[in-house]
Formats: C-alpha cells, sequence, structure tokens
C-alpha cells in the first residue's frame, strides 16, 4: 500500500506548512484521533443496530467527514512515530488468522459474547 | 488509493469467514473503533509530549498493534457503511485547504489554541 | 452534596501521598478519564441493548470497577480544576430541563433521533 | 454518600418524565459517556499541561458542563446496571490502597511512566 506514504507526506507537508507539527506530538495525536472517534460514535448513540446501517443523508455525509478525520490523525501518528502502517495492518491480520481459525470460532460467535 | 479497497474485501471476507458480520453493524464498529483510540491514548496519557515521542521497544511494538486496530474498524466502518475511505480523505484535504491558507494561518496557531 | 467534597479530598490526599499530583495536569486526567471510558464501553461493544442490562458476574464486577474507576479521575478532574461537581450538575439540570421541556419532547425522542 | 442516590432518583425521574428510558440501555449510556468524555478531551488535545491548569473563562465554563455530562451518564448508567456509586468507589479506594502502598511508589512514580 504505497498509497498510504504518499498521504502520509501529503499531510505531513499539509502540517509544515502551516507550522503545526509542532502541536502534533503522538501524545496530542492520540488525543486527537479520540476526540474524532468521539465524533463518530457520538452519531449512532442513540441508534439502534439496524438503524445505523441506514443513516440520512446529512448524518452520512457528517459520518463520512469523522471517518477521514480519523484517517488523518491515524496516518500522522504513523508518521510521527515512524510506523508503517502497511506493515502493521498485515502482521494484525497474520495475527488474527492464527489467533481466530476460521474452523474453529465460526458460528459459535464466543471471542464476541464472552470473556 | 486502490489499495485500501484491496483491504477493505480481505477485511470483510474474515469477518464473512467467521460468520462475525452480524456483530459489525455500523454502531458496534464505531464503539469497537473508539475502545481501540482508548487503548491506544492509553500508551500516552502520563507522558510528556517529549517521552511520547521516544517509546521503549516494548510500548512501541503495543501501540503499533493498536495502530493497525484502529485502522482495520476503520475500513470495516467504511465498507459497512459504502463510504470510499480514499475518496473521504481527499474531500477533507481539500476542505482543509480552504479552511486554513497557510498563508493566513502559519505561526499564529491560532486554530490550536483558540476556539 | 458534601461528600463529594469529602471524596475529593481523599483522593487528592492519596495522590499527594505518593507524588502523584505531578502526573495530575487536567490533561492528564482527561486522558486517563476517556481511556477508562473506553475500558467502560468495552464491555458492551459487541452486546445488544437488552444483553447491556443482563450482565454475566464477572462482567458485571469488572463494570462496577470501570464505574469506579471514571468517578475517581471526574473528581481529580474537578479538583484540580476547582470545580464545584455538585453546582455544575445542579446547573446541567436547570439547563435540561429549560432546553428539555417533558410537554414537549415526551413520546417523540426527537432529541434523540434527529439532529 | 446518599446524595448521589438523591441525584440517581431526579435523573431517573427526569428520563422517566420524557420517555427517554427506552435510549438509556447501558449499552447506549456507555457510548453517551464516552462521546461525552471526548468532548472534555477536546478542551486540551493541543494544549500543555501547564496550559491545561489555567483555562480562558470560556473555556472552563465549557468545561466545567462537560464534566457535569459525564457525571450525569455516569450516575444513569449506575442506575440502570444497580450498581451503588459510592460503594464501587470505596471497593477501588480500597484496592489501590493495597495496590499502591505509599512507602514503596513514592517518588518512582514507576505506576505512571512504565509498564
Amino acid at each position: 500500500m504505497t498509497d498510504i506514504l504518499k498521504l502520509q507526506e501529503r499531510l505531513r507537508e499539509f502540517a509544515q506548512l502551516r507550522d503545526w507539527e509542532q502541536f502534533h506530538s503522538p501524545k496530542n495525536l492520540s488525543m486527537a484521533l479520540i476526540v474524532e472517534a468521539g465524533e463518530l460514535a457520538e452519531h449512532f448513540q442513540w441508534l439502534t443496530q439496524d438503524e445505523s446501517f441506514n443513516l440520512a443523508d446529512e448524518k452520512r455525509l457528517a459520518v463520512d467527514e469523522e471517518l477521514a478525520d480519523i484517517f488523518v490523525y491515524l496516518v500522522r501518528l504513523a508518521d510521527q512515530l515512524d510506523i508503517d502502517l502497511s506493515e502493521a495492518v498485515e502482521r494484525k491480520i497474520a495475527l488474527n488468522e492464527v489467533k481466530y481459525p476460521a474452523d474453529m470460532v465460526r458460528g459459535s460467535a464466543k471471542k464476541y459474547n464472552e470473556y
């Protein structure tokens, strides 16, 4: 996923041009990310699960924007910590394949309902 | 960024093979995402901003995994809502270019310190 | 609610005795609070709304502890910012009485389902 | 802390009068609480730790309101789960006294900086 690296560069440049890198410590970015995740969750908090699939147009547009905000901070954070997001997600998928073999967890959904 | 679409397909297939799509309503996924964002923030909560740049190896590895978890739920959410993440981020960057012209906000950092 | 003030004093003393006040800036405490809120939400993320009323004993105990953690950080934050939590909640209730008159919002639930 | 029980009753009545109890499942309330925690964190995300102690009047007022919102949802959640918040916090303090004896953790702050 080289495109994520390109996005990373564009967002870094965007911050540099505005002299905003001084605010983008990993600590601050982790706060900004969860703040955006809260704005996302706000759209769903009183909805039923069914309703959450069928958003009104205005709400859908707002959710679209929250997803983008989270993506932006996620990429900025990876950049500031020199973490390769594509590799991280590949490692995680490989880990999950081992942890949750389809044949063993299918149907039972134990992973989700118990702990 | 066609690669995100490929990742989206892989993650959808992963969920389908385990019969986990039933849990992946946008409402639930928005909760899962913020829960992971909380686990990320936990690593930084007592650090100074300087310290947050220089993580110990073990912590760095854990942060790497949290970023992947957030990315996974972000992509799953976009998939379940039929939102194109790449387009969403392009729209957002274009919007931010207009909202925060570099010449006007540089240095002052007003965007960040006031509201 | 004078008891909250007593709790506030006990928690302050607890932090002072351990020389932990240096970590308890409002910024850090706001992070710690949302991290605990994430741990709370984790217990509910894959449950249906009905299931969320009837927790297994072990989960109930864990939720009990998360509520306490959130309460602790809420009270510490109020203390560090010199905010009277009891007065704040009184102001908020009075505000909500005006904003959402029972006769006008009852049943329609508009406040919750639209925006 | 009997006063918290009184507050609990008032907030329950407030919800009942508006027919809002239908929305107040523990799952939904845990989302509402973290959404408010996000709004709280937003006020601190770009501040230094020192700045976070000295809020401008307008910001201070907004923070005051966020603390109240979190408190309200915390109390509603305890009520819906039949958890006694005062007892929960007492148990937690007793637990922390054992886990972090002042003589052993003082100064070192290990609890906060490592894991």
